[in-house]
């Protein structure tokens, strides 16, 4: 849909951008623009006259007409480790007497080890309580202080129905947390008709800000300004260059700023978020959902051994598609090898991204077909394949 | 020493590196390489063949070189605040019996906000006791379970004596946080010497990094591996990509990593950081003292009104000179108009720092010669300087 805005490498089909998105042309010349022209040329004056102190709250907003959130109700900022943190910290805080937070096996590790490290500063006697994904309904009770959880799970894109659990939540007087970082850009959200009191998410997969862009915070208009930060860093400070001795929380959800903003990432982060000016998240769902049905079928067809590990029904599934196979990672080296680039998640899932902005039909079936033939060949089955990289 | 390594703008004075240094020249051609030959052709590979997850210890032992940190021993990554959090919550883990963090009132409002909101979490009766710069020493009792300060205070430019007081700490057994944001690259720092237990950082100031540059943390050798981080972010984990359910922290200082680093401000950074290659921080800080006296003694002779706000000595005074003066604010503002850029701070501080990689005697001269005259025409008594912005 908007294959021209973006540098992708010859060769190449591109299938990880919900791992990392390619690079938008205008990131270079919007770079140039806030090296020479602003850092270069007005220094520190930039804070104020390129507009960078306020970028974290202006790119949140433009964010938030993705995300379904009320202006003013987002921020950039962080990384989504210390977002999920912050966000906790707050949701237990409104429930003080509960000592459950619940979460599932589908989370993403970092948002789980968060948490146990939250936990355990708090020192109160919480548990982290981690179920299957299938039974989180079930396990919703008046016991739960805060339900936290990914939509989209990062191994198998099973996707979570938001307004439905944050609902069962709600009606046991639990606190809601959603991280995001699979579903924006990806699948339609609206945090506002959801209710969910917060929301965290990053910004380098479907929305391709680029190798460690900014995470984002959401909370709930009507609770921001009864959250006292435990990260309350000076640019939440209702007035930071006051430098006053107490820490007064600047009104709403700007709070949950902390530290001086990433403007260099913020401007790669700006240009990427242009390009959906004129997108509808509506019509990249559907597209995903074409993108992704074509290849379960294509494959499904093809390569026997693989096996569906993601939701067959893609009203329940995010913009990935997952297969496993014992030799997972050996295949997805062969792909990689033939320009197929998916990834590997231990122990033994292979995943493919779709996302529409530049993914079109033709990569679908040449992948399927690059890959049909790494199965059908045994081409993964060599020692330079099986050998895994410390990082994958 | 360096001054043909950076772009500085034209008919400019650039007196305020201690708040945000200028752009290297060699910034644009890394970035270069980093968005396009990295980001847009290597697209996910690049956080094995880029290296872009060892970044943060890379540059952290590139850095180590001017602190005198042990190789593996400091990582960059997050924001001071973030990074304040960390150490504060390591050092407190380490004399949980005590329950009293001293610092002064000459540490930067962040540091003290970061902890304020983490004694809140705790909840466990911690006192934040804030006391004067020259009081720190007399209230170092054994009651004292962190001291923590900022060497070099942003207002005046005091240094307090690293060595003297991490000693007189140890004496009774309180542990030892320094933030060096306004030492790291201005004075001569040799934490192993020290013995301090941690040290944090930003790197946008005398080192260059560009706006938002990442934060740095140190923890000596012979504790890191004790450290049960609060911030237990992936990144910090032993397997980051095993996606584990338990969290175990990596070896050593490793794991006051995170989230995923920002690896394009890493990627200016580290063009900031080569230009120290070939550079002496002892030269420097000779260079430094020189420029400073040169200032103190122009100014004073020129402009009876202000009042010096640093030390006179030398010896306990970092890399730059502050003074005071009631209508401060448009004195500075007055001085930007004229292309002298120092900074303001609040209530009535004017503050110049001294960069000699790009600063130079000229510099100093020049910026007497408009500041004498400012002063004797009283050109800063115009509405338009005395109009404050909502950012200083």
């Amino acid at each position: 849909m908007k294959k021209e805005a973006f540098h992708l490498p010859e060769d190449t089909i591109y299938l990880d951008g919900n791992s990392l998105g390619p690079l938008p042309k205008t990131a270079s010349e919007r770079l140039s623009k806030t090296i020479y022209n602003e850092w270069g040329e007005m220094l520190i004056k930039g804070w104020n006259e390129a507009g960078w102190m306020d970028q974290p709250r202006k790119l949140g907003d433009k964010l938030g007409l993705l995300l379904g959130c009320a202006q003013g109700s987002i921020v950039l900022g962080d990384t989504l480790s210390i977002k999920v943190y912050q966000a906790l910290a707050a949701a237990l805080n409104m429930s003080a007497n509960r000592k459950v937070v619940l979460s599932d096996s589908g989370n993403f590790p970092t948002d789980l080890y968060m948490a146990d490290g939250l936990l355990k500063t708090l020192d109160k006697g919480h548990e982290l309580r981690v179920v299957a994904p299938e039974d989180v309904i079930s396990n919703i009770t008046d016991e739960i202080a805060v339900l936290m959880l990914t939509q989209v799970d990062y191994r198998t894109g099973r996707m979570h129905d938001m307004n439905q659990l944050t609902q069962a939540a709600h009606d046991v007087g639990t606190v809601v947390i959603w991280d995001l970082a699979h579903s924006a850009g990806a699948v339609p959200v609206n945090m506002a008709q959801s209710n969910a009191e917060f929301a965290v998410g990053c910004t380098y997969k479907y929305l391709n800000g680029g190798p460690g862009a900014p995470a984002f915070i959401y909370s709930r208009p009507d609770i921001a300004d009864l959250i006292e930060p435990a990260l309350s860093g000076w640019l939440g400070h209702e007035a930071p260059f006051a430098f006053d001795r107490d820490y007064r929380p600047a009104k709403g959800n700007e709070r949950m700023r902390v530290g001086t903003p990433p403007i260099i990432q913020l401007a790669v982060l700006e240009a990427a978020l242009d390009i959906w000016d004129d997108v509808s998240i509506e019509d990249i769902r559907t597209k995903s959902i074409e993108l992704s049905e074509l290849f379960i079928k294509e494959v499904e067809e093809r390569c026997l051994q693989l096996k569906l590990a993601s939701p067959r029904n893609p009203s329940t599934r995010g913009s990935q598609v997952s297969f496993t196979f014992e030799h997972g990672y050996a295949v997805m080296q062969a792909l990689i090898n033939e320009g197929v680039i998916g990834d590997f998640r231990a122990p033994n899932i292979i995943r493919f991204g779709f996302a529409p902005l530049y993914n079109d039909a033709d990569d679908v079936l040449g992948a399927a077909n690059i890959l049909e033939n790494i199965m059908t060949n045994k081409i993964w089955d060599q020692p330079k394949f099986k050998k895994r990289a410390a990082v994958t």
